[in-house]
């Protein structure tokens, strides 16, 4: 190889790394969202790569599935551009959180992979994008004096997620109905963001 | 050994094993209340035994952290049982949520160390005692007109383990004061219980 095809040939190669990692984590996601305990194997033989290929690009399970939820979540915050945060903050919670829960009921066995597999403050870091949006109204919502100040802003955050992924659980355990769980979500959300009737 | 030393030895090699075992959870509570991620051998060493005997009662560190976790589970769901719970059903959650509350702050690294290691059913079942005793304060909470009945009790109760279990992680994660979570548990659980304004 002479100086032009290296170059040629390390760009077609970047290139076919690319769209090998796109079409491993394509494939994880298609795995891990019906099995969360899908394994190495399957997500290869379904990506169309071999072992090698895959472990060239990801060196375990855990970082596969971290970079899968990464991306997801990335993915996810600019899905929620899309949900109009003005006019009343009760009202603009709600848009919110509704568009929250389909994203995470559609990932819900992938945030279980991640779960058993990568550590808290991993899961933490990936949602920040999506946190800071919430954060963003809640702090608007309480400036305006619609919700309660009598509550840390940054709690009040922390509640969104823990109340959605709580649904997710209750879901999976068969203790709630599918079909009732937006509604239970910003039921919850509103009350626990009520000012307290002085 | 003849039949008659043979029974005194065999009763006195179980009080032994009661004995060992009693010390070896003591001290994985010890060890791991201070870390989570204490080992075996410093559990062993601190309970005063070799990892032989340890590995005689406890097939692994799992199993260790299962059982402890357990037994301290039943030995809250006992102290919840001095809780008063009659009267105007918001004062007893008050009550027993404080209670509660207390408890997951003394043991918060065994809590992070059951997550990490054991399946989240079986950390469920744990909590079963527990559950419960606020399950049926719920009820009784809903029937007197006190608590909402538009959510269903289930949720309502998975809602107080949820969100005593936030406060542990904020808490962890150093956006909570530990004074200020008793307060904000209860200020976030009375509002969501309380009939939304018709």
């Amino acid at each position: 190889m002479d100086g032009t095809t290296d170059a040629v040939g390390t760009r077609g190669k970047r290139a076919d790394a690319q769209r090998n990692i796109a079409a491993i984590l394509d494939a994880a996601l298609e795995c891990l969202v019906r099995n969360p305990d899908a394994n190495i194997a399957e997500i290869a033989r379904r990506a169309g790569v071999g072992r090698v290929t895959l472990y060239g690009h990801f060196s375990s399970r855990e970082d596969l599935i971290g970079q899968l939820f990464t991306r997801t979540l990335d993915r996810a915050d600019r899905a929620l551009d899309s949900v109009d945060l003005t006019g009343d903050p009760r009202a603009a919670l709600s848009r919110l959180v509704a568009s929250s829960w389909q994203i995470v009921d559609q990932f819900r066995h992938l945030l279980d992979a991640a779960q058993r597999s990568l550590p808290p403050a991993r899961i933490r870091a990936a949602h920040e994008g999506p946190m800071r949006r919430i954060a963003g109204l809640i702090e608007r919502g309480q400036a305006e004096g619609v919700f309660r100040t009598d509550l840390p802003a940054t709690w009040m955050v922390a509640l969104v997620h823990t109340v959605v992924h709580a649904a997710a659980d209750e879901i999976a355990d068969g203790r709630l109905a599918e079909q009732d769980a937006a509604r239970v979500i910003d039921a919850t959300l509103q009350a626990a963001y009520t000012p307290p009737a002085g």
